[in-house]
């Protein structure tokens, strides 16, 4: 008598949570240090202290009744003029604070464009390797979602598949760069390229395909690496953007939707975002973190240990044999497997106490994704196990 | 090309928000002391001196990655337990953990019932006064509202109405007690006569109709009036509840939905909550005010001044003539008019910088509500104004 849909996502363990439950278990069992969790995506570096401190700030002098009230629905003004601020310095962009909707999340800022642009028949187009959440976001929000084939040279874009994949029901393409699980930033070259398609394709079935942009990591990048601002490329994107990796703060929930002005009938796309926004039923975005995103807006979390991890594994996990495309940011890598069966390669790996996820769940077999959020010590004392994991298919 | 149900939704203001918006422009003009603003359900009264406490107390002594990083979607485990506790010490109630569900706020729950619970073809039920929300709500959950008319005699429920509006396709009855805006509580004899309609109608439909009780105005009663315990009296009773008007946190955004254990098919009815919230994007609730609210469950903010306010102006008029069932609970109350047309009453008044919102939008014309979540020298500088209203009708 229930939704049987709603139910079965209810009930449905993700693989990446019943690995880590199992490593919870087992460190029960073995003791914590011999278990070497890479399952899970939660930064393990601490929010900056200037969080703490502006946290402590604002709860000893604001008034709570203001400092806790009801936001405005798209958020706070000043809130988002700190934000359209950083953004305009960092991009040489011209955002107003009028074209930010502050959400609940990045998973609510999706939300929100997916409900607010799908219409019936619509069809999401999603590249390989993507983020598994994003089927049940999309499929929640009415679409049909439409996967493009991984570039696995690369982890950039597949465009003969993407340009098959296109079709008169597109409402929007969907990316995520940095990319989870892959590591990988999408090139100028790949954006540009990406954009030239779907203006042709926009053209050629004469509505808009839009671009939406989901960029939780754009703040976790290596050796200075840049990722691209997509609406000064692209005038159709609908940026998605969080704090909780770049301040670790992912259980606060706090980011914003960017609908700038370069985007076809803008007004409208920002309306259906906000009506989207409140028939999910989120009312505001929690309002004390709406104050303290906005002021730390400059700042990140130490996030050289992510550095550090990843270079330490590409150098260690490359000289085993293992072939992998080094990650340019997030805190993910995705090394392909040394058997095809990335399952069963990753069976292998939880058996000797190494926790990993098949890359199948992201939508790209034969590969694994490794979480290195995680302290650099236990990242040098797995490399051991990944050595006799690598030994064991010789 | 957007979504046109989505966009005309963010881009259609409610009247409540028009008439705050008009209240602050009028402000500007005329001095915020001469502005009678009773349009907004806004906490006037902070929260706690304790809830400002245990935010600096955890921020200063807990482990930021912990205490801001991801809990499990339904919420983190002590955090229920403190709850479930409460509950069950206040209602001789049953209420484990795993019962509850944590949610962004009365509105997630609402939506994450109604989105767990509605299958193509459904009904939700609801009575008259209520949440012009609940509408909005409803309908993006893919179900249909069907309205019964107001009891105006008590605000209670017109049985006989409510009676011929349940149906086979009748998923649920949404009610809200103490209720915005008629500031009434349901009655342990109003609740006893639903749960037996609600009973006899799921044996002859052979199929539970569940009762979903929207109560973020539970602890905010008059003269220590008691609002029952459901779950105690109808089985198939699902609790939204929130700590915005409790705690003064309206935009801090917590809220639980209890599926206690009495519910037919208890875990099923969870898991499709638990996959709705997961389905519209709500990761968790926001995690430092899970811990905080959960262990400020004891306490309320002071609402005295609510009650004060409600006497006052109770008082006040009926002695003018108004017509009113005095309010019970909550900040509101919901006189007659004085003219059929409500709004054309409250056009008139808002003339006299007088704000009040009309009945119609709560689908109870001839009624205007009154929010007195204000400080009491409003209320009594208001009441030459209200006598002005109701003398310009003489």
């Amino acid at each position: 008598m229930v939704n049987k849909e709603m139910a079965l996502l209810g009930t449905q363990r993700s693989v990446i949570r019943e690995l880590a439950e199992y490593g919870r278990v087992r460190a029960q069992e073995i003791g914590k240090e011999n278990v070497f969790d890479f399952s899970i995506g939660n930064p393990s570096v601490p929010c900056p202290p200037q969080v703490t401190e502006t946290a402590a700030e604002l709860l000893a002098n604001t008034d709570p009744v203001l400092l806790h009230g009801y936001t405005s629905a798209q958020g706070d003004q000043e809130v988002r003029e700190r934000i359209a601020e950083n953004l305009n310095a960092r991009f040489q962009a011209d955002v107003r604070a009028d074209n930010l909707y502050i959400t609940v999340g990045a998973a609510a800022a999706l939300c929100s464009c997916l409900n607010g642009l799908v219409c019936p028949g619509d069809q999401i187009v999603v590249n390989a390797p993507f983020f598994p959440e994003y089927k049940v976001f999309i499929e929640k929000a009415g679409a049909e979602m439409c996967l493009v084939d991984a570039d696995t040279e690369a982890f950039q874009i597949n465009f003969p598949l993407l340009e098959q994949a296109v079709n008169p029901n597109t409402k929007a393409v969907l990316i995520n760069s940095p990319n989870n699980p892959s590591g990988a930033i999408y090139s100028l070259e790949t954006v540009e390229k990406l954009a030239e398609l779907l203006e042709a394709k926009s053209a050629l079935f004469g509505h808009p395909i839009y671009l939406i942009s989901d960029e939780p990591y754009r703040e976790i990048v290596f050796d200075g690496a840049e990722v691209p601002f997509l609406p000064s490329i692209y005038a159709n994107t609908l940026v998605c953007y969080s704090w909780s990796k770049s301040l670790s703060l992912p259980g606060e929930r706090l980011g914003y939707v960017l609908v700038g002005d370069q985007v076809e009938d803008a007004e409208t796309v920002y309306a259906a975002v906000a009506g989207a926004a409140r028939a999910l039923g989120y009312v505001n975005a929690p309002s004390l973190f709406q104050q303290i995103c906005s002021r730390c807006v400059d700042l990140t979390s130490d996030i050289s240990v992510y550095e550090t991890n990843a270079r330490i594994l590409t150098e260690a996990l490359t000289g085993m044999g293992f072939r992998l495309v080094p990650p340019q940011g997030t805190f993910y890598m995705f090394p392909e497997t040394l058997e095809k069966d990335d399952e069963s390669f990753c069976r292998r790996a939880r058996d000797m106490d190494l926790l990993i996820v098949p890359g199948s769940g992201f939508g790209c077999p034969g590969h694994t994704r490794i979480s290195y959020c995680v302290p650099t010590e236990r990242v040098e004392r797995s490399l051991p196990v990944f050595q006799a994991l690598a030994d064991s298919y010789k």
